[in-house]
């Protein structure tokens, strides 16, 4: 009994590894009965009665007599016997319990091996899957190819006019009548032509007209580093005149002359823009009388006889920068109402050119003052009228609302720059600056004449009402306000006719919080992006040209991704166990590695002029954005199939034909991994190993930011994908997100190599970042949080109900946000991310919910993801903390207020612990 | 040790209960070796030696002497007491063993009584900390009222023009120059005036022109149900006249008699609409020749001096119905791509108004080939001679593309509606929409003389492919299109200038499926909305004006909310118990009701032109809608914090912080429980008492779909927010969805009577609604599967990893797509939900991602909710999934397309399934 126990425990340790809980209880109970009834049998055997010692005496009574007939010597020879007997058995027994064992280790040994068959089976038929859903892959992809006839798009050749045009043609009869279709020459910019614009260097030929110094000299670099910009006359597409002011006073046929004297003039001046960008606000309208033939006019003066919708383009003002980033100029969105709820400083310009005094009573009758008929004025004194009831009204909201609003219709010293019929602005400018950024709203009053469609000082008022975050409120709504071919101003901008002055406390006293700010929002990137430089202002005219042409943009350039081995070099490799699949679960097909398809949208992305009015960036065509639209659910079944792997075909279903399909409602894509490293080989090298068999994976990307190349023994694991070793220009965190042309999906993993992601976490954060494209998709969330003290932002990484960033250690974005991370976003946060060695992820989260006005997705239930056995990282300093704490609230001054948003949600994939019936598979076995 | 044993295992078994695993088998395994020691104690006590039966007899011998000694008298009586003895023993044992019962029973006793006094405390802890929730609660919104001025909003009332202005003014010098701002009396249109139109009766002025009886009959009828007709013309603010053909031929003199004969011209005719709605392709200018003073113009055809940018409207025809919906009329958008690429039917009408066919040679030198200079043209000859160019480019472009190309340049029996100059429409309408309906692009040649703005001919070819569903690709862009005001038709035309005529194939092979499928649809949309019947294309006109005036549409109707009860009749009431609370967790606090902010964007919703240009309902205000921009994150600590309720003050925390707020971006708020119910008294009872303690609940909602009342003897549960039962005009599912005004918060949840929701769950749904507000976000999901044999879709209700609907049966939505449902989704539909009763939840589905183009959110892992001991439902019933078939494929058909997109992840709660460290609180305990 003692022999037999061991054994008997260690089956039940065996079973109770598999967790038959209830078979090992059953058999502890049996053993216990068993053992018990034993126990009885022996004592009920030594005494039938209860009371134990009594009886047992009674018991041996019974044999005593037989005993006594034995004799002792046949006593002794029988226990000699019977020693013998024992010691022959106990051998026996011996050599029984060896067999035994051995025979158990056997069998041991037998269940190890049969196990390992069965693991081998198991991976042999995984495999077998895979390949037979490679296999149908491979005849979709084939029966597609066959089937379709599918155009190869690349970003737009440059197709270049071999001919000269050298025809002079005669002007139009009436240039004012010049439009596009009847001035054009549609035939020196063809569709790929690609926009060329040729130059003329002023100097040469405006020797006698005065072009403001800064103005000459950025808008020449600007010219300078445009794209467009061609040597060759013969080849453009458009001729571009820089002109200044009229300070010698030409007459208008001298003037004339400079023009038509221009070398590719050519009689009419056909497809050529002359600019007169304005520094200051006394500049004014230089063509008035004289002709232009069928030239296209760009300033900021303009009267409604000269103005040619659609055909000439209004001018913002150029007081600011040449060149580079703007938002250090700009003020911070909130608080979203300031200390003004309106305001207004000016002085008005009367028909004899001299500044009014409004505060003069006019002692105009009851009902004008009710704005009624204010349009039916005709004549100047009939405008003077006008413009006081317009005072009149202001003065009567000012003092009747409990709003405080700033009115000054008297300039300090009576200084007022401007001209006949309009309000002169008051030439303390850092008085204007100032009101203006205590202002909610900024009161502009149109030129009192309506055939005025705009004027320098009008455009400076909207330019410095932009700048200093008030929202222009323009009284009077038949101006033309700058480049509005392509910039949806309602959304910036409040214009209102003159005669509802009367309503205008009412209108602006309806609008809400949110309404403030998203004008606000608007206003501000819209002086950001067009007219904060002088650079930015010649790029959007050259834009709205380009536009209305119907030319795309110059595709956005990929940075090149040198490689860290000589190109005669062959790294050494090593064939991963298989073991690197990690999961033993099917996930999707292997694929060969497949790029995405580019410049979808090559002719059609201008169309919709959302690109000019969302935050981005409007002057470059993308290869593709996170924002197409999705095709109808059954156009796939009915010709436009290409691509598309429906879930079973389209019939549907759980687990297993979930595994087989990419589904959803967009075509098949792959995304690509890519790792930044930094002295950790070994790190680095597990990290790539383990991608090996991750379904729909297309490339990894190591970025080698080590100035030293990798170990020459070094050995690259083959998981059957490209892994391209890029080596980076410096050690920079910024490296992390650059658009490199080595990356040729849309969807790109960006990975810590010490993070540790399982494959099916992978596959799900793809198949979900399908559907959130716009979006950062990722693991780990993080959050901003309010410190109340400080009146400022905290980077907060505890476990949280609400999160705002995902950290991109461990997430998908679109390869657009890279682009726009290295190329558009201000490059203060690229510099901050590299003095501190930090940050690079919440910029990135910034940018993002910057363009969308969304909250990043977490996706499962991951909070951290480091190995536990990786050497130290960054983010284990102590100042790791403190410096991101830095960093966000350093990002909200740039982009001028906190774009984060939180998100009260994560995301699981449909069936995670749900119960299902025992015939449907889970979508994932753990997640 | 018979009595030992069993409460031993009683004990074990407990322990087993409690799942304490390794101590059970730490207790066996003692047992086990105890019990083997026990029996080896024996054995060892009978033997020392090993071998059992042998040894046994010899110690039975070493006792042997002893017992000789005792005599039998002597032991007899020994037993005898012995036995005794064991009486008695026995004796007391059986009483220890009862009182030991008696008192296991009394513990256990305690035990209950404990645990419920347990389960007391915790209740009235939680709502103790409830209480506390809700006074901060109280307190917050007390401050926020003392420290915020926060101006009640309301849809705008009504200001009428109590003046009546008769003077009359003389007509401006010159009409051509009339604009908005100098012809336009703004004082009779406040922006709260409600936009009062007065139509002219024609027939009383007009008896001399030839208006078409349709036109006549369905305008009038069209202005009968318009909402901002008024009959006082003193309160007007516009004048509406409708003309017609002069038939007569009434010279220009006795024309401009006419008008200024009208009772309302007042010299000058302003804010008069002239309007000329053609029902034919020869409707044509009629108002080229006359004065029309200050009024605006209204028609088909315009040249370039009658037409006043932003002033004069350009209508599209109509030829289609008076009213009702347009579906039926419209092609499916699939397949993507038809049989001809691109199709074109006309016939050219020469200078001297004689069809030219095109098909004579003219000998064209190779260059003009090329498209070049083709607008240098200048005179009738040279016309004929580019449109020939156009024509033979198109040719070359159907004979070397491999492209379907439908060209036919010459009508069949030379049959051509059109005038001078332009292309006229071949006669056999019917070819035509056949044609059409194959065709991918539609090419619409602009009439060759520059200054011809529009025709009806031109505006009926666009009509024709936009209500056939082919592109319309207009050749010469300077055309104008029909309400170009507020309709973007770059996402549904493609306008190319006439020079690009080379490049046009090229063009149109760069467009994707997606590009044309957007296109299609966005084309479909417009026709439907605003040119499917008369009353749409005078709806559409009126709207072009309001918004020109920026003057708010009316206020949608909410549905009145009739109780079910008499007013004099007091329902009965019960105090439903605590234990209604369903969970032990602290969900939030309870607040008073309070209703959502209406009308927020009353005067700036119409800013953005995108209500016009999305799905929708652009003619109408409402009071919130889900699309409305979030203020920037750190705005509510910054003077915007009225209503924000962030998690831990702005700090943020897990569970136990996160249940003390709402959070999010937004503004705290609650959301309206809507029930319907239909003889179950029994069950919607007891579904009304478990929303009792449920945080954030405004009130619920019972929709009465009995026609017979409730009993009076129903007591109702008193769940401290109003329960508001409304009786159903009749038994329809489409009740359901239906706005009414009873309901006053943003948020619906609407749930089935017997749909079993935890409070938790619903809490949660709510949070993620709150971020996904234009979405469905509910609990069970299901999809639409493809029938690959019948190429047609089935409903599918299958457990799935991709899902495309939410059953509404428990799921939050905007109230806003309750006023879509019930009032703009065509009226098929709601018919088919009252044909079935069923497919309610399809049909929101439908509209809600027809709407968003998004999937709609699922929460949490429900895939059924019906209680199980529920009587029969619906959905039960056998032919239930055969309708939903066929509702889902009658809903494609009505839509054009299959709206539904799929989705492959559901939400969780953030910290679901998360291992967090001890001292934090989960988000939520079980979701």
């Amino acid at each position: 009994m003692e022999y037999k126990m061991p054994p008997g425990r260690n089956r039940m340790m065996n079973r109770l590894a598999r967790n038959h809980l209830w078979l090992l209880i059953g058999c502890f109970l049996l053993l216990l009965i068993v053992s018990s009834l034993l126990c009885h049998y022996y004592l009920s055997d030594v005494s039938s009665f209860s009371v134990g010692p009594v009886h047992r005496s009674r018991s041996k009574l019974d044999h005593s007599d037989d005993l006594d007939h034995l004799k002792s010597s046949d006593l002794k020879g029988q226990i000699e016997e019977l020693r013998a007997i024992k010691a022959s058995v106990n051998n026996e027994l011996r050599q029984l319990e060896g067999k035994r064992q051995q025979l158990q280790v056997e069998i041991s040994k037998f269940h190890i091996q049969a196990e390992s068959f069965r693991e081998e089976q198991d991976s042999m038929e995984k495999e077998l899957k895979q390949t037979k859903l490679s296999l149908e892959q491979l005849k979709l992809e084939q029966e597609e190819i066959a089937n379709h006839f599918m155009p190869v798009l690349k970003a737009p050749e440059k197709i270049l006019s071999s001919e000269s045009i050298t025809d002079t043609l005669s002007p139009p009869k009436f240039s004012s009548l010049c439009r596009m279709h009847s001035c054009f020459d549609y035939s020196r910019c063809s569709l790929l032509s690609g926009f060329p614009v040729f130059v003329y260097d002023t100097s040469n030929y405006f020797s006698l007209l005065l072009i403001d110094k800064f103005i000459k000299e950025s808008v020449s670099s600007a010219f300078k580093s445009n794209p467009y910009v061609t040597t060759d006359p013969l080849e453009a597409c458009v001729f571009v005149v820089l002109l200044g002011e009229n300070a010698a006073g030409l007459n208008d046929k001298d003037l004339e002359q400079l023009l038509t004297n221009l070398p590719h003039w050519n009689g009419d001046g056909r497809n050529h823009i002359l600019v007169n960008l304005p520094r200051t606000e006394k500049t004014f309208d230089m063509f008035g009388g004289i002709r232009t033939g069928r030239a296209i006019i760009a300033q900021s003066s303009f009267v409604e006889t000269v103005f040619r919708e659609k055909f000439d383009i209004v001018l913002p003002p150029s007081f600011s920068r040449s060149d580079g980033d703007s938002w250090d100029e700009l003020s911070p969105l909130s608080p979203i109402r300031r200390k003004y709820f309106a305001s207004f400083m000016g002085q008005f310009w009367s028909a004899d050119n001299k500044v009014f005094d409004m505060n003069t009573n006019l002692n105009l009758p009851s009902e004008t003052f009710q704005g009624r008929q204010l349009h039916l004025a005709n004549d100047a004194e009939e405008l003077i009228i006008l413009e006081t009831v317009i005072v009149q009204n202001l003065k009567h909201m000012k003092f009747t609302s409990k709003d405080n609003v700033f009115l000054q219709f008297v300039c300090d010293n009576n200084m007022a720059l401007g001209f006949k019929g309009e309000w002169g602005l008051c030439a303390d400018g850092s008085k204007r600056s100032d009101i203006l950024k205590q202002s909610t709203f900024a009161l502009i009053i149109s030129p009192a004449n309506f055939s005025i469609i705009s004027t320098t000082v009008f455009q400076a008022r909207l330019y410095e009402s932009l700048k200093n975050g008030a929202i222009p409120v323009i009284i009077g709504d038949y101006t033309e306000l700058p480049f509005s071919e392509i910039l949806d101003w309602r959304r910036a901008v409040i214009a209102l006719p003159k005669p509802r002055i009367t309503e205008l406390h009412f209108f602006l006293r309806t609008l809400s919080d949110n309404n403030i700010a998203e004008y606000k929002r608007h206003g501000r990137m819209m002086w950001e992006t067009y007219f904060g430089t002088s650079k930015k202002i010649i790029t959007t005219l050259l834009s709205v040209l380009r536009t209305r042409l119907q030319i795309p943009p110059i595709p956005i350039a990929d940075e090149p991704s040198p490689g860290v081995f000589n190109t005669s070099f062959v790294p050494l490799t090593f064939e991963p166990a298989s073991q690197g699949l990690e999961t033993d679960e099917l996930l999707g097909p292997v694929e060969a590695p497949f790029a995405s398809v580019k410049f979808r949208e090559n002719f059609t992305s201008y169309i919709h002029l959302e690109n000019y009015n969302h935050p981005g960036d409007p002057f470059h065509l993308y290869p593709f954005t996170p924002f197409e639209k999705v095709l109808p659910s059954e156009a796939k079944f009915l010709g436009s199939g290409y691509g598309f792997r429906p879930i079973n075909k389209g019939e549907g279903g759980s687990g297993k034909e979930f595994s087989e399909s990419l589904g959803g409602d967009l075509p098949r894509e792959q995304f690509t991994v890519v790792m930044l490293t930094y002295e950790r080989e070994a790190v680095m090298i597990s990290a790539v190993q383990r991608l090996k068999g991750l379904p729909y994976l297309n490339k990894v990307i190591v970025i080698w930011n080590n100035p030293s190349p990798p170990s020459a023994d070094l050995r690259w694991p083959n998981i059957r994908v490209p892994v391209h070793v890029i080596k980076a220009a410096k050690n920079s965190l910024n490296n992390r997100f650059l658009p490199f042309d080595a990356i040729e999906t849309e969807a790109i993993l960006s990975i810590d190599d010490d993070a540790h992601l399982r494959h099916d976490e992978i596959v799900f954060g793809f198949r979900v970042w399908r559907e959130e494209r716009d979006r950062i998709v990722g693991f780990p969330g993080r959050f901003h949080a309010w410190d109340l003290k400080n009146k400022s932002w905290l980077y907060n990484s505890n476990y949280s109900c609400e999160l705002s960033m995902v950290l991109t250690g461990a997430a998908f974005f679109h390869k657009y946000y890279a682009y726009l991370y290295s190329y558009v976003m201000p490059q203060a946060i690229r510099n901050k991310v590299d003095e501190y060695m930090n940050c690079e992820d919440i910029a990135m989260n910034f940018l993002v919910s910057h363009i969308t006005r969304k909250p990043p997705v977490k996706v499962t239930s991951r909070w951290t993801f480091r190995c536990p056995g990786c050497p130290q990282t960054l983010s284990n300093d102590s100042s790791h903390f403190e410096e991101r704490h830095h960093c966000i609230n350093f990002f909200v001054t740039v982009y001028g207020y906190m774009p984060l948003l939180y998100t009260q949600f994560r995301v699981d994939s449909v069936l995670f612990k749900t119960r299902i019936p025992h015939d449907k598979q889970k979508c994932f076995k753990f997640i």
